[in-house]
């Protein structure tokens, strides 16, 4: 018998799609926790105002799915997500500037642990707050041990909520601390190396996305129902 | 004279676009803040990690602004960039849910108002922290006070920060409030309407991004590198 050919190569899904997958899979759960057992692609879209077209164009990126005329099985499509995403193990984080008002508020989010990602540790340099213990995460320590802790915890993502001008002091010591990833509020575009995936989030920009819409509102250019995004298109 | 003939009409840009603008618009500040007069869109694009070709087919969106072989004004740039994402004025924004972790994170985060967002009034729908007073902003108000406040104060944009599960019983006074905008952080997809333009952030959704950037990284698929999208893209 031959031995298996390759899987012939298929592009890489843009951006977009990864995220709209994490729509889906939210989505999907709740379905599942419903009951529902299928779902055409023509609901998944409706429900979640895009275009039936783009939800076939992104799931095919990974293989072929639904039934033609029947539907997606909501089990398996999670399932299928779930393994896309990188999702069936726990993925551990860990916060720096978790002394800061949003790092705490991330920090005692309950949400990520849901999804399976889990804050298993605090790192701050201001040391008025080095030691502080946040209720069911455990104490904030200094950023010094952060390379010791990826080190010995397994942490592959960092959450970066300190302020911009801060960055510069700690992006070495960030960097070169072994972790893989890293989630970045603060108001500075960092740039992923080979090691290290940056995506940069900043909330001011959503602020002025939605600013932009209502611009062109004000001027008369189009009502704001014309512009409306898939989320983070 | 003939009279002016009307521009022809452009396509409206994409939201990636608009993300963009507001990271140049960032860049731009800081470098008129050093004194720089003059930047390349390649200059522009290396510091941002984009194509030079993807930055000026974003300002050509709206019009010819850099001259071939000099560059663009960056004072020019930005007043442009000012006024296409309507931050010429202030826009009035409220949180709701302005009583949990993450609504009083932003209820105090200065990066706002600096970029000519005004968070003016806050509300929740919990007793026990109605009437809470959050240092510079004010008094926490019953969501029941949204709808005189939109009107009186001229709040345009909300920020909600409400679990997923407590969006159904405050969706009707909040889309009938007259505010034009919102941006949802609760894990649950709002839509838009022909009035209201609503932006949702998943903050687990990043994760679940770099989640997948690990795990194409772990199956050996491809280097992290190669992987690189532009910011929210």
């Amino acid at each position: 018998m031959k031995k298996t050919e390759p899987a012939p190569k298929k592009p890489l899904p843009p951006q977009a799609t990864i995220r709209r997958l994490s729509v889906y899979l939210r989505y999907l759960n709740g379905l599942d926790g419903d009951g529902v057992k299928v779902i055409s692609s023509h609901d998944l879209a409706r429900r979640l105002a895009l275009n039936p077209a783009q939800v076939r164009k992104d799931l095919a990126y990974f293989g072929e799915f639904g039934k033609r005329g029947v539907g997606y099985s909501v089990k398996k499509l999670r399932d299928h997500i779930v393994k896309i995403l990188g999702l069936q193990k726990m993925r551990k984080v860990a916060i720096i500037g978790a002394g800061g008002r949003l790092g705490t508020a991330l920090a005692l989010y309950t949400g990520f642990e849901k999804r399976n990602f889990k804050v298993c540790a605090l790192f701050d340099k201001d040391p008025a707050v080095i030691g502080n213990e946040v209720d069911g995460v455990g104490r904030i320590l200094s950023i010094e041990e952060l390379p010791r802790t990826v080190k010995e915890t397994g942490i592959e993502i960092l959450v970066l909520t300190i302020p911009a001008a801060a960055i510069k002091e700690v992006h070495d010591i960030i960097m070169l601390s072994g972790v893989r990833a890293i989630l970045n509020f603060a108001p500075y575009k960092m740039l992923s190396t080979e090691d290290v995936a940056v995506h940069n989030v900043d909330l001011t920009t959503e602020l002025e996305a939605l600013s932009y819409l209502l611009s062109l509102r004000e001027s008369g250019l189009t009502s704001l129902e014309n512009n409306l995004p898939a989320d983070n298109e």
